[in-house]
């Protein structure tokens, strides 16, 4: 059996020693450990897996880890059996190509994901939840009908018991109430390098700035457009020869391979977000 | 004998043709041929490189160009023949990466230029200047002193027939004065990935936002700060675990060699500037 | 009515004048011109791209282009009308991510090719074939019956009239005969950064000397064993942490992206193949 | 008072626990620690950065991790108090480019090392080392006056207690003798992406093949000639418009990007070699 154990805190001597004895106690075997401390804030982090031959009884290791560490040491934690899938909801509007390459991914067994629904504000991509048999629902979104399409939202994120949320280049922002029921558990893909260029039509933007690379940014949703914590970029290299139309074809191979990166960090608990960044165990 | 030519007019039928047969026509091979139309603004570009094993009369040569070519097709030109290296002002503070950069490949030949002076608005360079036996200027600059600070300026560029000026981390702002001297003769090396983080401390700002990559960019300079084309950038990747000053340690490296690739493109007249954009013949 | 018109033939003055007069003469509006010289070789390439407002007789066009330039200048060439879509066979094994990645790719319009079958030596993706509405072509492969096998082969890509052949992590040796019928019309993607690693298990062997980058290679598929030449080649970052396990992970994304390149390379006419090594316009 | 501590030994349960427990004990408190398992070789790695603030026995300390830690774990280790810097000899040949590179980190203090003397088998750089005045010593090399240089060499280094050496671009092979006094100590730069391209004329065999991509590498020197193990590697794009001087021009920025960094990463310890790959603590 194995754990992954995510942890931050005040930064105080003898956390690491502490740690890494109580897993030794209980007969673990640590075999990844990462920690960093943010210097000017103060806090440490540390992601830790560690394998139990003989099993365990899990929540009993979590009250003894929280009774023994992380009162004294004033934690944050979370700890994670391995083998539970977690339940991935996508959000997606018209353009399919984020779609497709999440969706092969977790075809093929790379994604360790359950994907109880595809979502989207248009009918458009709904060929495609069926050519992968997941269920797709049509919540059409405006201004006018934006509570009730909200609750709709809600209820079916409830209903399927979802994890996580994947923008997979949702063309609508999401409600804060949505956000605050998923608070840095909304992953957005924005096509551009953020900061440059928030916000709508980046690839004519960066076109018009004249740039000579172009990004994109995955991201953990928050209340602020586009300004989330970074969870990963990635650029290509354009020239003047290239037409805004040559710029949104590159940018789709970026954005489907930055995205699904980002899920990938996510499902294995690789992130923790801190003061609107993100610390990434890699 | 070799000529580089630089055309861009408005796009309009038979223009390659009617070049490539003048070209023809004065017994010239055509050893490169680049062209580039900017269909949404109606502009054709080329950069053109031929030989002319017999040697060529330049100024016959430039004033046919003109009366057969140049003034049917409104063109805007340039024709240079090769071996005659541009005098290149260096301009820095305090910071040595960037000049020790280019004067190393000054030393070795391998960039074509001739530098007539360094100068800086402090002293503490002057030691390198010093170890490559070129005249260094100290210029001291502050709004108390800034219409002497330009007027010293103009006069050493004048006096030493300057053709264009490298910013080589050269941390004031170049008065208009000068600009209007050198239009799209001014090359500065900002550093980050432009237009995120224009302005002071971008490394800092990359940090506070919590940013995966961060770059430099070089760009001809124009009135409005860092927003002049942009002739080259780069980036490197950054992660949680990189302090501010690990930014700047990676970004070094970064800003001189971005700086020196586009000193490099402009001494080899590879750039053509339109719009507040560059075309780059690469 | 758009062509595209790929030339090579020994360098020699006057070619691009002739070349651009010829389509001046036809009333051809040259939207793109781009030129290489081989100087070691003495080879001259072009690729030319010319709008017709008033359309063309494309037969009348290609006999008019021999007679008038090419026999003169011994060009070999290629006459290209924009709007016809090449067929391209994609052939298999077990892995998925290259072939999933270029079906949707096709299902979105991106690539402008028909698929007329898909064709592997195992039954495993078929599935695949039917999410997508393919035929799908089990041809098992091996020493006893590799000369039925090839001839199955042959008849399959005769009977549907097929262009070209990608080979979408196809694990098996293409014969000689189907090579031979398909010059340079063959693209392959490996799995390493040639020519490091040629060969069968290159992420074992990139492991086994401790690398810190790995690549994926995509080229044209010729007698000799991943010796082709080059189309596209793109790398990663790995480092001690990475397991082989990690590297083939990481290095599917490659894959896919690599390999999708330099099929739009091939579809667009970007590519000429000349001694072994590739012109690449783009 | 900062310790470095890089341990390596078999794999087993409780190491990192046995580690941190002692430093505690030894009141410091651990600012960085990173470890790895080479799970297929089972071997244990760690680099561990602790601060004193009351100050230490370093003499004292070592022995008690000797006795209390190494011992019963069979480690092999090594503990460095910061402040000291290494004596890095520099070798070089005819090529200026590392060398610069190297010398102006050194003269700007981003290179924390001493440099007692540059060693050439070619007397055309000495100017470079009077431009930083260091000395510089001419020790000719070919076959029959082999025995000679190598005691010259090894004279010099011991004179000079060196550390380790670094060969920026020395184009002339390291005898066994020296290496086997520096093992794993002497840092070499390779003109391509290895193992592709060992041997002479890197650039040239790349242009040959038709690569979209070169590399550079920097490795230890082991007695097999290009096949030490791999501290860094970093690549640029190249295309079929680029000659063999070009490939040239381009790696010359890659060549001393990478020297530098592996070298940086020496200094700072953060390297560990074992089985002919390296562990990088980053």
């Amino acid at each position: 059996m194995k754990l992954t154990i995510l942890i931050h805190c005040a930064d105080q001597p003898g956390i690491i020693s502490s740690v890494t004895r109580f897993i030794h106690k209980k007969k673990g075997n640590i075999i990844y450990l990462d920690q960093h401390v943010d210097k000017e804030a103060g806090v440490f982090f540390m992601r830790l897996e560690s394998e139990f031959e003989q099993g365990i009884d899990l929540s009993g290791f979590k009250s003894d880890f929280d009774g023994e560490l992380a009162k004294s040491y004033q934690m944050e934690w979370g700890i994670y059996a391995d083998g539970i899938k977690p339940k991935m909801a996508v959000f997606v509007s018209k353009y399919n190509h984020c779609l497709y390459d999440l969706l092969s991914r977790y075809n093929s067994g790379e994604l360790q994901v359950d994907i109880p629904f595809i979502l989207s504000n248009h009918p458009d991509l709904a060929y495609i939840a069926a050519q992968f048999d997941i269920p797709f629902f049509h919540v059409p979104f405006n201004k006018d009908i934006r509570e009730n399409a909200e609750e709709e939202q809600l209820q079916l994120l409830k209903q399927h018991d979802v994890d996580f949320i994947v923008l997979a280049r949702y063309m609508q922002i999401v409600s804060t109430k949505v956000i605050d029921v998923f608070p840095h558990k909304i992953i957005n893909i924005h096509h551009s390098f953020l900061p440059a260029f928030a916000g709508a039509k980046p690839y004519h933007a960066a076109f018009e700035r004249g740039v000579k690379i172009i990004g994109a940014t995955s991201h953990y949703v928050t209340e602020e457009l586009d300004a989330g914590p970074i969870i990963e970029q990635d650029v290509t290299t354009v020239s003047h020869s290239h037409s805004i139309k040559d710029f949104i074809a590159k940018g789709r191979d970026l954005e489907k391979i930055v995205l699904s990166r980002a899920v990938h960090l996510h499902v294995a608990r690789k992130t923790i977000v801190y003061n609107n960044k993100t610390v990434i165990f890699s």
